[in-house]
């Protein structure tokens, strides 16, 4: 069970700093101006307070238990602390220093595994980032806030082997907002590794969607075995890092740790049932649609627009992604028809034109999701036209909440519509600047519905 | 000759509004309040003047000669524009207004070509967005500037089928500092279509790469001639809209012209020395690279990171991509080793870690860009950790400056970081926010290289 690690009672920094924007410094500054809700323990040998608080020389001299202890001192002295806090029945660390296996440190690494077996504690790292958890408010990321963002509570848990990787997307999020539940940076992995992720992320209720960044994974079966069982419950995004030789060798002096080869993960995650990206803006475009639209019941498309080449790619997306265009019904159609302008020509793509008004949005995605050949929405809507006003957000809105079905929206330009892309974004719409990453995004929706269907 | 079109020394704006925000009022603005050097004449029958200019009730009112007359009523009311506009001798027009072929309306197409053809006036559209250039500032773009931004002047310039792909795009590439020497948007082709446009851009000394959308050609022969003799000289990148079954037919319906199959485009296209892009952010991705960066003699890349997981990641989209890493010579890597930890491993992607230093790029750039062994470098930097600052801009470009090596960025991020892709953008080095993405743009550079070896 990893819950110490997300709802400590009490924290003990060690290395807690003095130097405002030193690690120890920002990490503590995240605990006692968060809203995390334990106990707050910095611990350096030099007690002058930091932050008002009262600074202890040792984990020693902490007056009460420690759930969870947070380790940012450099490397040669993390055993001998590590030892301390076995000692005082400290029952979980992040470890985020680094100088271990990554680089050739082997036998210090394995002194670190032997601690923390010894003393039965649970550990994160070495070499990570730790967590950050919207729930429970613990945030172990370092860097001040002016250089990187913290993201709004979401649906999205997202762990990943690479803390460079990870905080670089975090901060990314964070600007489009795009929520997270919990993400958690391993590194190398002494204990917890991305199998223990996967098994407690499952029973977290806050997590609808695991995205997950990989480099090696040793335990093949029992990775595949778990996921097979998690993805039967909720999906699983997995972005596997060094998946060409040259890529596996990369990885290899980065982490220490053994990759394998792309088509042997490629077959497995499939069988698993485990959605594959091929990279970074992939793996967050899958995962938000998966973790906030509900899944369509087939793979018949229809695509709504106010751009007539922006259709035509969502088309021939939609093809290559393996998805059908849905035949509209007649009577759909026919409905359509009386929104539009009397020379325009309803078929799928929509096409609405230029001068498409909110009005007539809201009328034909009303119809067209009332449509029983109609599995999926792509909504397509180029904001630099003047008849197209911020109301579209509720209509989109409207349209998702009143029927079951999904939608991902693509908007292209500047700031006029990436302040309207944030806007759906925070009411759960996805959405994407081009009609490829929004038609991709569905198609994950289509395979982990077959998927659940495959094992039913 | 197209240059009419660019540089009239007179326009006629027919259908000049007096009402804010309307197409033929935008577009006056734009000729009256821009840097348009030539004479403007709004043309309407209600003469109230408008933005303090006079206003003609016709063309034949207009005192002087008319090289240009931009067109932007309503369609029925075209060809007795048109057909004055011949009689006076108007040399050039920009049909803006809908209505035509795109609706089935043929025979008022077939009108509108006939009588250009007998006054010998040249003609773009009907149905597009006209010119935006930002040498001769005609700009027809009719959406006001608050939802549709404007780009700088550079080297890339763009021609589209599609006018709301074009409009979408132009805002897009304003906000990310990207520059743009001509977009043209030629709609419905009665008159000039993508050849044309070729020939002109191909002598055009500010466009160094051409950015070309296209959904149906017509005279495909003639236009990969053209393109093979275009592509000697300069770049060409092309997205083809319509490539799958669905997606031709949705080009059927959208523009009335006829689409080819996807594979006889592609194939064609390679011969011709055309590059393919699949889709909207891929094309400028290439073209900014195309335009802006040298070309690399060979495919070995050289990958400099502060983050583990992006260099492998830019290591596997290295070798998707068909191209080497780089064997860095060992001289290069003693060389390197100094400026790092002691513990560094120093391989290919050179991984200077999370405390890399803006020194530590400085000189590591500088040792690998010397390196014989490298053709093109990939330099990933994550702004998130506090020993990045701005100062990375200068030098990434004074490394791009010193060497004749293509060199392509990737930082991910925020605010902070979006900051820094757009200084990076402003002085010519290609930033994307993937290291996929950096690494596809430097394929297009290897691509191009290697096709104009086999021509040459």
């Amino acid at each position: 069970m990893l819950d110490l690690f997300f709802h400590p009672r009490s924290v003990a920094i060690i290395g807690a700093s003095h130097t405002p924007g030193k690690i120890g410094y920002v990490i503590l500054e995240n605990f006692v101006k968060g809203e995390f809700a334990g106990e707050v323990y910095p611990v350096n040998p030099n007690t002058a307070p930091i932050l008002d608080q009262k600074v202890y020389p040792s984990v020693r001299d902490v007056p009460g238990p420690i759930d969870l202890a947070v380790i940012a001192i450099p490397a040669p002295a993390v055993p001998p602390v590590l030892r301390e806090c076995g000692r005082v029945g400290v029952k979980a660390v992040i470890i985020i220093s680094g100088g271990f296996g990554e680089i050739g440190e082997k036998e210090r690494e394995d002194e670190v595994r032997a601690i923390c077996k010894k003393y039965k504690m649970r550990a994160l790292g070495p070499n990570c980032m730790g967590i950050f958890d919207t729930i429970g408010h613990v945030d172990t990321l370092f860097l001040p806030r002016y250089r990187m963002r913290r993201p709004k509570k979401g649906a999205i848990s997202f762990v990943t082997q690479s803390g460079a990787f990870g905080l670089a997307t975090i901060d990314w999020a964070a600007m489009w907002n795009i929520g997270i539940g919990k993400f958690i940076s391993f590194g190398n992995k002494v204990d917890v590794n991305e199998i223990d992720c996967l098994r407690y992320l499952a029973d977290d209720v806050n997590t609808r969607c695991i995205a997950l960044y990989v480099e090696g994974i040793e335990q093949g079966r029992e990775f595949l075995k778990v996921a097979k069982e998690v993805t039967k419950r909720k999906p699983i995004v997995c972005l596997k890092g060094g998946v060409t030789r040259a890529g596996t060798q990369a990885v290899l002096s980065h982490t220490g740790s053994l990759a394998g080869s792309p088509e042997i993960y490629s077959a497995a995650f499939k069988q698993a049932g485990i959605i594959e990206a091929r990279g970074v803006e992939e793996l967050f475009d899958m995962a938000r649609a998966l973790a906030y639209q509900p899944l369509p019941r087939g793979d018949r498309l229809a695509i709504i627009t106010n751009g007539g080449g922006f259709g035509v790619m969502a088309t021939d997306s939609a093809i290559r992604y393996d998805m059908r265009m849905a035949q509209l019904a007649r009577s759909t159609k026919k409905k359509i028809k009386r929104s539009l302008s009397p020379h325009a020509l309803v078929g799928n793509p929509v096409d609405l034109t230029g001068d498409a008004t909110v009005d007539m949005y809201r009328h034909v995605l009303d119809e067209v999701a009332q449509d029983r050949g109609v599995d999926g929405l792509i909504v397509i809507c180029l904001m630099q036209v003047v008849t197209m006003t911020s109301k579209i957000i509720s209509v989109v809105d409207e349209v998702n909440e009143k029927y079951d079905k999904p939608i991902t929206v693509c908007m292209f330009g500047s700031d006029y519509t990436d302040l309207h892309m944030k806007m759906l974004e925070a009411e759960g719409v996805p959405t994407y600047p081009t009609p490829y990453r929004a038609v991709r995004a569905m198609a994950a929706l289509v395979r982990y519905s077959e998927w659940l269907r495959d094992v039913s």
